[in-house]
């Protein structure tokens, strides 16, 4: 069993997937970090992180945090004093790196951690620790750490252990898993572009969530957060952890297509992509596949030449024309969420 | 040890991972079909699978043979006769689901198949095989349908067992793999839209690679098939199957962000795309993991106010104004290029 973790009103460790992102706005530049966080948090994001670099940021996180509707992490590196800053003003978590921060500093913001109750995040990144030279050096040096401050006398910690590559990323969380009971805040550092670093994203992340690893994620993406958060979303859908929305399947789309199964396939997901309710949909553009996957979905379209299959709940439903396909299945959703 | 087949100059079960995408043109408008094979094969497809309905379809494959750079595979359902023609017209592989296929039709394509030494692949699809309830299930039914094509007489075969279920999807493949010595073609069918179904199948195919599970890859997604094919690209550069690319490993910028790492590793990225070299390039914001990340990379740059530190091959190269950055990198990409 993981041990919870309590990230003001979130848990960690107690079985769901929290999803988490970060802010990359200037920190004491409140307006702009209040409105980035509330966009997060309306993304879909449960917690999220924000950069302390210095006592002015650390300052800033009093309004930052009464202003917004999910727990706030300070991210801090080298020096004790905006953790401590931090703390004070009311940030949920703080996120260090033992590699960026001296023993003496780090006593200090465990000190003021227990003080507060406030938990503590390490995070090991390949990239701050060139001497870690495996994934179970990566691993045995967070749990080191975690030691360390149990040591210092708390034991509210969460762990992570970053490479920007994906293989090396795996192996180092699974020794962690092993290894520990604190929850794992799972993901790659410097993932990469928006298209490629989804793709490293979604392998590193999504093969640790099938294995059952990972409490918490964040996909870091160079590019506009709320891409992390809508990106971390689909991973959750994907391994089959949030089955709260509408799932469009689709066919590729080949010789035997009869119908525009790419444009009614993106339109329906994007009419569709807020709702909360678990809807399965197959846009398939023939009956090869076709009457097979639109069983399995709660409704769906087999298309024919001129006239295509509506089915619903396994069955055959009805025949329409093909100008009618989008409307009839507009009318079967809007037939679900009324229940 | 795998069972390697020919696939015409492709070999597979030889323990690099081969990519194929399927086209989606009609098939008979000879025309389209070899422009797309071509352009499918220009973004890397070494295989390239074509839908072949009908007779006419059939016909028209001798001259896409002819006239294409890659082998040529023929999906083939419910009828022998496209398939016999198919396979008396060039194509080096046919694609049967035996559950859309009776067996004294598969018996007809079978004969042909080992009269001209052409492997077929079995591929299960859930969707149409809607009596098979779990992963054990869809891949014990590939391999009884390979050993009736070995009673049948031949024995060249691939085997595909899909879903639209990433967890369904991966577990039918573990059991495959653990089965079977034939060489198996992996993917998720009906994945989706561009996005979510990139997101799904990076997890299923990623996490079979990172298991040594799988010998081609094919992405489906519901958009145009080069697509599919830059796709399948980063999911072999992600789990370093594929090393000669130039990666840009970036941060995800943050408060202590210092330069415009959006811009310039979109930039970068975009410059290099079709580079067959290997080079990391690191473009990081600032000195937190930017001087550990850009010493794990070939060179890289971690940005500063107004000056930034270029590195290379680990150690600190020189500092340029910000405004510079840009052209350091592209020279340093320019002299790693021509030797």
């Amino acid at each position: 069993m993981k041990k919870i973790i309590n990230i003001g009103k979130v848990k960690l460790g107690a079985g769901n997937i929290v999803i988490q992102s970060m802010t990359n706005t200037i920190t004491k530049d409140i307006e702009s970090t209040v409105a980035q966080v509330k966009e997060l948090a309306k993304a879909g994001a449960e917690l999220v992180r924000v950069s302390v670099p210095d006592k002015e940021s650390a300052f800033a996180l009093k309004e930052i945090v009464n202003l917004t509707p999910v727990p706030i992490i300070a991210d801090i590196h080298y020096s004790s004093e905006p953790a401590i800053i931090a703390i004070e003003n009311g940030v949920s978590k703080i996120r260090i790196n033992p590699y960026n921060m001296n023993k003496k500093e780090l006593s200090a913001v465990v000190k003021k951690c227990a003080e507060f109750s406030v938990p503590i995040r390490v995070g090991v990144n390949k990239g701050s620790a060139k001497d870690l030279k495996t994934p179970r050096e990566l691993a045995v040096s967070a749990l080191d750490c975690a030691h360390l401050i149990e040591d210092m006398g708390w034991d509210k910690i969460v762990l992570a252990v970053k490479s920007s590559d994906v293989r090396e990323t795996v192996e180092a969380y699974r020794t962690l898993n092993e290894i520990t009971d604190y929850p794992l805040h799972i993901g790659l550092t410097e993932a990469g572009t928006e298209k490629y670093g989804l793709v490293k994203s979604a392998i590193a992340i999504g093969s640790l969530l099938l294995e059952g690893i990972g409490d918490t994620i964040r996909v870091s993406l160079t590019a506009n957060p709320v891409k992390e958060v809508y990106a971390a979303k689909q991973i959750l859908q994907a391994v089959g952890l949030d089955k709260n929305f509408v799932e469009v399947v689709a066919c590729p789309t080949c010789a035997r297509t009869q119908i525009d199964v790419v444009g009614l396939a993106e339109k329906i997901e994007k009419i569709t992509e807020n709702y909360t309710i678990p809807i399965k949909i197959a846009v398939m553009g023939c009956t090869v596949n076709g009457i097979g996957e639109s069983k399995g979905a709660d409704f769906g379209v087999a298309g024919g030449k001129y006239r295509s299959v509506i089915f619903k709940n396994g069955e055959k439903l009805k025949t329409v024309n093909n100008s009618e396909i989008e409307n009839a299945l507009i009318e079967l959703i809007a037939e679900k969420i009324n229940g």
